[in-house]
């Protein structure tokens, strides 16, 4: 049912514009690229419209609206525009569910929607259950964070929590923190058990109630003191590493 | 010996401007950030000018302009302009210097400036004695690049090279390349004698010509498939490992 836009001033234009704020984004979000829409579309995501340039069959069952290069601008995030941008329901996770999982990551203070991104898409890579977000973590919704993803945004569960709610995980998973200054090397670090790990914000590493919370904690050996790595390619290493 | 700058006219802020633009960066490159400065200051490289908007002694012994905002958001790259910007001679290095290092790595192709300067950053900590880069990778001097090095620009040198060049390291280095569709798993790698270990572009990975010259073929092994991960996150993963 592919029904046609041509003027910018459409209500509906202006909607999916926005989704381009997180203030509009509480229960729908903005998928950005006909390859993510597809992807999001196999693993189930809600779907609740369709814009595209062209008529795509891939699209048939859906409310689509063929639009033009125009009103592809300005709804689009990015500087060439994409093809295809949806509008879908923002996943909900139970949190309870977390807790059946082996090996959760928590976020804490994140603020690059880019390393954010990163982070989900070597989560998936990896193997790592769930994702849970602390303190004031960029939006994982953000459309840096969606393409940063790189097709990956919906095949792992995320969730915002506070302090309480990390009450019950701690009975249940060994608390890893990666920190810049302890003694222990990962790389010594053998895992067991149900695993919640660990990483702070690019500027301030782990917040005080997290650190108080961490069973062990962990440091990154290099060989030539810098002062930091980069957050996400901390991740990947050991994300990587607790696969093994 | 500290002269002021008042007018946005003045030659000097247009040709430092300049420097923002990689065809003016032949010679000079413009360096962000006091910290930053201080950095290539104590590294030996060659600062020419310097433009604060204080007078700040640690730079009494260099040739300091004291400007305003206007000015400095002018000569600035970054959204919230530095409080300390230098002009300074781009570092040079010689081919043959590489040839007795140890491990060294290349990158083909690399588009993103933030991953270039996160590899930077990452070799820099892992003990990786030089970067070699091949084809048309971004501008090293990018300050988007420098940015995200986070003070180790000049820690490391890096050149650009060509296939000829690369005869010559061949004679003593294990090509190592790292590829996503080897069965070969990067963790079961004994590293041994000196290594050149490339890493190919965010899009296709690494070029034929590369592919040829390697002794070994390498893959990060995923738990789940996903297409392929953050260029960075993998470089951070295998240096994280050749220093162990």
């Amino acid at each position: 049912m592919l029904k046609e836009i041509t003027s910018l001033q459409n209500n509906l234009v202006k909607d999916v514009a926005k989704l381009h704020q997180k203030k509009y984004r509480e229960k729908l979000i903005l998928i950005e690229g006909k390859k993510a829409v597809l992807e999001a579309i196999e693993l189930k995501v809600e779907i609740e419209k369709i814009f595209t340039l062209e008529n795509l069959p891939e699209f048939n069952n859906f409310e689509t609206y063929l639009v033009n290069d125009e009103i592809m601008k300005k709804i689009s995030t990015t500087e060439s525009p994409s093809t295809v941008v949806a509008i879908a329901r923002k996943p909900v996770y139970d949190i309870k569910s977390f807790l059946s999982f082996k090996k959760i990551i928590l976020l804490d203070n994140i603020k690059d929607a880019g390393n954010l991104g990163t982070i989900i898409r070597a989560s998936s890579a990896f193997g790592v259950d769930g994702i849970l977000l602390f303190n004031d973590t960029v939006d994982e919704y953000s459309p840096k964070t969606i393409r940063s993803t790189a097709g990956n945004m919906f095949k792992i569960p995320i969730k915002k929590v506070n302090i309480a709610d990390l009450e019950e995980f701690k009975k249940e998973f060994n608390f890893i923190a990666t920190v810049v200054n302890s003694n222990k090397n990962f790389s010594d670090f053998k895992p067991k058990g149900k695993m919640l790990v660990m990483f702070g914000s690019e500027a301030n590493g782990l917040c005080n109630d997290l650190l108080k919370l961490a069973d062990e904690k962990l440091t990154i050996k290099m060989t030539n003191n810098v002062e930091s790595l980069n957050l996400a390619l901390c991740a990947g290493i050991v994300l990587y590493k607790l696969q093994e």
